[in-house]
């Protein structure tokens, strides 16, 4: 079959032949339809971000997949039944944080990542997965069932941000989204329907497709070579809810600056290392004096992804077909991942229903 | 009767006499017993942290109480009663955050604090409260109960720390507290019926009274002198919560180097402003990818208070003797307010049972 991935010491993608995966106990073996592609497919790439499966000279790429059950090999699928598979999978001997389904609680060197570190992904025609990695998704998820992964790792971090927040009379009227990519655009989107007002950072400029994206939403698009994160509680408003997608270092801890009273951050970037200095004093006293709340989160479970399907379902036509910008065969590796400001999300096309 | 209290353009606390306060409708008269001083006493008086009564010439000092009520005056109290005050008034006009009983969650501006800010303490022969604002103690904590305002706040920050770990499986077996003040270890000993292993951090050397609190209590003493906190979890062990009540700004990003995976930070000390650097991109990433949290916390309601209440009645009387090392009477104002590192909670006696 056909795979996309990379050679050890290699940084170039590269369409590679394998045999098809045979599913063991317990495994489904599914038929891949689409792929989609998002900045840690790069890092891997690039060999910044994770490491090849042990003893493997490859390592096959995607972790945002939607694949049909093509064996079900005696698990409770039905064949021809659409799923998205989750992203970790348990290390040799497994864990506790497996074995009561929060993978995505399990720390760094507890768990491998499909596509990511330590085990092939799913851009391939065919993958294998046990049945408990797999969540079902309608027939009408074929084409934006990608978007599963990545708005799994939102409700997440929105879940872990509202439970801070549980123990008073906490209703957010605002929200500032960092960072304009597909998870910065797929999170506006979410948030729609849970506050009143909300912004997007990002450093482009118009016409851009992400910044007509977060018009049509009705948000607004602040440009952070003008306002800057630490500015925009003055110049727009401070905001209930600060979702931080950009891996830009400062921006954790500007966030504390522009958010409310009683606000909560999060933060889902990874950035590398960079010392800088902070007001450190000021920021620890706002914190305190003001109730505030920074919370990182990584990855998602189970549940995440049920919730989030639930929530792709209420999420417009007009939105997903703007977000979904470019669709790739697998021959056309290169095009599919030589990125650019033109494109949101890229998805490779194994199949269709 | 005699108060204690601060005149304007002073350093320096004195007793002061002052008529005996009316209570107004719906407000209880109460003879005052007991009354503790901390840390936040000594900013006032240094006139750093809050402001005077307005139109009033000096401030009444005082928010830790324990009193008798004197005159119910039509309130459901009944005379005889021990009550602890709460701390924060609305101001002119009150606002939602008094209005849903979450004074503790009222950003800077929209709150008085008796003792401490825009109204007078309860440092004073007798005091009146809003009977919404005291909370009943039995009897027998006519000596101890001025331990309950500064439990409270432990309460509220212990009750935000664990609703933010709400959403996955947590239970903390290790926590470290930062500040071996009455706060500190009045925090340590509540977390004994929680945690496992405990570590409280201090700068002081031995033989200290503090420090034999914290080794009676079975937690083990840190140095910051010797173990910095970044350095604590390679030292000893990373910690599931970390308390920091030293208001040392740098203590609030060490924190995060101190939390093992998954584990939270609760901020409670007020720094000075103070810039200085840090490596923002490596602890962003280890928020992140460790999927730790930070809070800060300020002040707690009543529903903290009434927690108190009951985590008081478990510590044991070995402690409660240990901790509160120094009583004197209003006439000793000066000796009371004058501090020193062999004490740990002084308190000022109006009255007895």
């Amino acid at each position: 079959m056909k795979a996309i991935g990379v050679e050890r010491g290699e940084n170039t993608p590269r369409l590679i032949e394998k045999p098809v995966p045979e599913p063991g106990e317990g495994e489904a073996l599914m038929r891949t339809l689409r792929v989609g592609i998002d900045g840690t497919d790069f890092e891997v790439i690039e060999g910044n971000h994770g490491g090849f499966p042990e003893g493997d000279d490859h390592q096959v790429l995607g972790h945002e997949a939607v694949g049909v059950v093509e064996d079900a090999n005696g698990t409770d699928f039905e064949e021809g039944q659409l799923v998205v598979p989750t992203v970790r999978r348990p290390p040799a001997g497994s864990n506790e944080y497996f074995e009561r389904g929060e993978p995505d609680m399990a720390p760094p060197g507890t768990y491998l990542e499909r596509g990511i570190d330590g085990a092939h992904g799913f851009m391939a025609e065919f993958f294998t997965s046990p049945a408990e990695y797999l969540v079902p998704i309608p027939d009408e998820f074929a084409e934006t069932g990608i978007l599963v992964e990545p708005m799994s790792n939102t409700v997440k971090a929105l879940e872990h941000a509202f439970a801070s927040r549980s123990m008073f009379d906490w209703s957010p009227e605002t929200a500032l989204v960092l960072g304009n990519g597909p998870l910065g655009l797929l999170t506006l989107a979410m948030l729609d329907e849970t506050v009143d007002r909300s912004y997007c950072l990002g450093r482009r400029d118009r016409p851009d497709p992400t910044i007509d994206v977060i018009d049509e939403l009705g948000a607004t698009y602040v440009d952070s070579r003008e306002t800057p994160v630490s500015e925009i509680a003055e110049v727009h408003e401070p905001v209930d809810l600060v979702y931080e997608a950009t891996g830009y270092a400062k921006h954790a801890y500007e966030t504390v600056d522009a958010l409310a009273p009683n606000g909560v951050g999060v933060l889902l970037g990874i950035p590398d290392d960079w010392s800088f200095e902070i007001d450190g004093g000021r920021l620890h006293r706002e914190i305190v004096l003001e109730n505030k709340a920074l919370l990182g989160s990584v990855n998602s479970h189970l549940r995440h992804f049920e919730s989030a399907k639930e929530s792709l379902g209420r999420l417009p036509d007009w939105f997903t077909d703007d977000i979904i910008t470019d669709v790739f065969s697998p021959a056309e590796v290169e095009d599919a991942l030589a990125g650019g400001d033109d494109r949101i999300k890229t998805v490779v096309e194994f199949d269709t229903l």
